[in-house]
């Protein structure tokens, strides 16, 4: 099996293909990849000053060894770092320093570097190509596919966004070597999300019959896990690049009961881990499934089971039900239709499915789910 | 002929086809228009203070009546509100109010609305769907077609923009009896641009025929130029609605010497008309036609006389031929291969190319250009 996976767009858009090539020292094709696509471009690197000292450099080192002109933009790490401030400074840096349409933006870190990329690139000059080195386990096996950027509001996060694809993402895990073990279970977390909705429902068996080798970072286990999460996203979103045809929704699985978890932390100037988060809106979403859509409570507990393998516990602060039911409603992935609220559930391993949840049964399902872990 | 037109980007895109309708009394169907598009939009109305109690309430009426929930979003009126501030202020009065990604934009008014209009809409929550309601004639017959949003950087102007389809365009010919004649001749220079790259080498000639009724703002005829126009313009975005393939690169005829003009204009806290500049530049593209591809030199002449018959006169105060020269090589619309500088030229009427003009000749012709008007 190739290191390089296919992705695009060609049933919807002309020419919007790209390649992703994963595994250990895939950044020592980086330069050269650079050099067949954009071969005189100017590039500006984006990354966090957190980034910037190690892989930051490391990249800019590479394109130089190659003969471009480079240069490198750094902000502060974080999530705060999502404004209109930094949006702002970057275009003034990139007009001020004669970028114009041909050159490239090179986005080296986690999903809050690529989102703000790839903003940047979709609305400088109306859009100039850009690529992604992605640092984290979660952009390599999420963030980076799918073209999303945005920057947050005071009213909502990623309330201001476009859609913009890359022309390349190269993801060494090499680059994992760095990262906490919070960072690395935020990735494990999606990667479980995806192997519960993908079609091939082969990689959720192999995502268990794997764990072990995963956690030890064992390199062929963790190139093989991130090629399949980024090949099955890369697949959803080729066929609803917009997100507004349903398909891509299937993504969410899990996600309005962890955005509604985050925003419960965030409004007490607090923070629970995005991977914590996914993994207890998994375990709530599974529990709704087996009512709603009528998914075996045996499969609920085999995905426990997996969460548990990956060591993703479960929140000890107390749950609080009615601020999970009222954030949920504002969650803006959740659509209101009449007394409906819209959830992604499963009815099977591999089988999502969107479906409008009646308010009083989910305020049930809630109360329920906050009780047993009363 | 049906005063409906079809536009679209079928070749390219997926369901990215709107209608445009044109003509004396089009507004009478733009309510209905939008309930068979977005029968459950919250619709924001966006025009500036000058256009807000003429057109932007007449609108406002007519979505009201229909049981539109309609709000307006107005600024101050002229090119220096396509900043960010204005962009960060409607995004905040959006998110404020509860805007999601099925509600509606209506532009109201001319290009520096709909620049506005179109960039906010696709950006807020990564794309929501907008409609234009062009109130000028350079709108109707340019601006108001090819999905261009953008705001200006004091680096330079239409610096950062996005690409965004209207759903629906709505051109009233009655919007454009409150305009002023400076106003008007915008559009007549941008109508006879197109006239001279048109595919359809008919409308050139259909114009020079038609020009003194259009000139007594005959429906008739002036309906016709709109559509002729916007049928032209739409045919070139349709095949490259990125403009990066160069086929829409050709509406850009007599711009290079035009923005040079109007930025030469900008430096000195001036200000030309943008009619007067593109006049200016088709006949400055139009006489270095003749060299650099042969263009005959008789068909100059009735380019000359096209202009001179709408009533578009010659700039009065001297052409500073160091100034043409420097601000064209940094204009960004000419990339620079070597010593060349891009340019798009005439072969014959309807016959239009993009050249690579060495400088020497440029700034030849750029000599003998400003000295025939000494």
């Amino acid at each position: 099996m190739s290191n390089i996976i296919k992705l695009g767009f060609g049933m919807v858009e002309t020419a919007l293909s790209y390649n992703a090539h994963v595994g250990r020292g895939a950044l020592s094709n980086f330069a050269d990849e650079i050099k067949s696509l954009k071969p005189k471009a100017k590039i500006l690197i984006i990354c966090d000053k957190k980034v910037e000292p190690i892989y930051g450099e490391i990249v800019q080192n590479k394109l130089e060894d190659a003969d471009f002109l480079v240069e490198t933009y750094s902000f502060k790490e974080g999530e705060y770092s999502k404004c209109l401030d930094v949006i702002d400074d970057i275009w003034t840096n990139l007009s001020q320093r004669g970028y114009n349409r041909g050159d490239l933006i090179v986005a080296v870190g986690g999903g809050v570097v690529s989102d703000i990329a790839c903003f940047v690139s979709a609305t400088y000059m109306r859009g100039i190509d850009f690529a992604i080195v992605p640092t984290t386990l979660l952009s390599m096996v999420d963030a980076c596919i799918g073209g999303k950027g945005a920057i947050n509001m005071p009213q909502g996060k990623n309330l201001i966004g476009v859609f913009h694809q890359p022309i390349y993402v190269c993801a060494d895990t090499r680059c994992l070597n760095t990262l906490a073990p919070a960072q690395i279970q935020n990735g494990y977390a999606e990667l479980i999300k995806t192997s519960l909705i993908a079609k091939r429902r082969s990689f959720f068996e192999w995502l268990r019959d794997n764990a072990q080798s995963i956690l030890d970072s064992d390199e062929v286990a963790l190139t093989n896990a991130i090629k399949l999460s980024m090949e099955e996203k890369g697949r959803l979103v080729s066929f609803d690049p917009y997100d507004n045809q349903g398909v891509r929704e299937i993504l969410n699985f899990g996600h309005t009961f962890a955005h509604a978890l985050e925003a419960i932390y965030l409004s007490k100037k607090s923070q629970i881990d995005h991977g914590l988060a996914v993994a207890e809106g998994i375990r709530f979403a599974s529990r709704l499934s087996v009512q709603v859509c009528g998914l075996d409570i045996e499969v609920v507990k085999q995905i426990d089971k997996l969460l548990d393998r990956f060591n993703i516990g479960q929140i000890q602060d107390k749950l609080e039900e009615e601020a999970i039911y009222n954030f949920m409603k504002i969650d803006k992935k959740s659509k209101n239709l009449d007394s409906m609220i819209h959830f992604v559930l499963l009815r099977d391993i591999g089988n999502p499915l969107a479906c409008n949840v009646d308010e009083d049964v989910l305020r049930e399902h809630i109360s329920a789910f906050c009780r047993s872990r009363a």
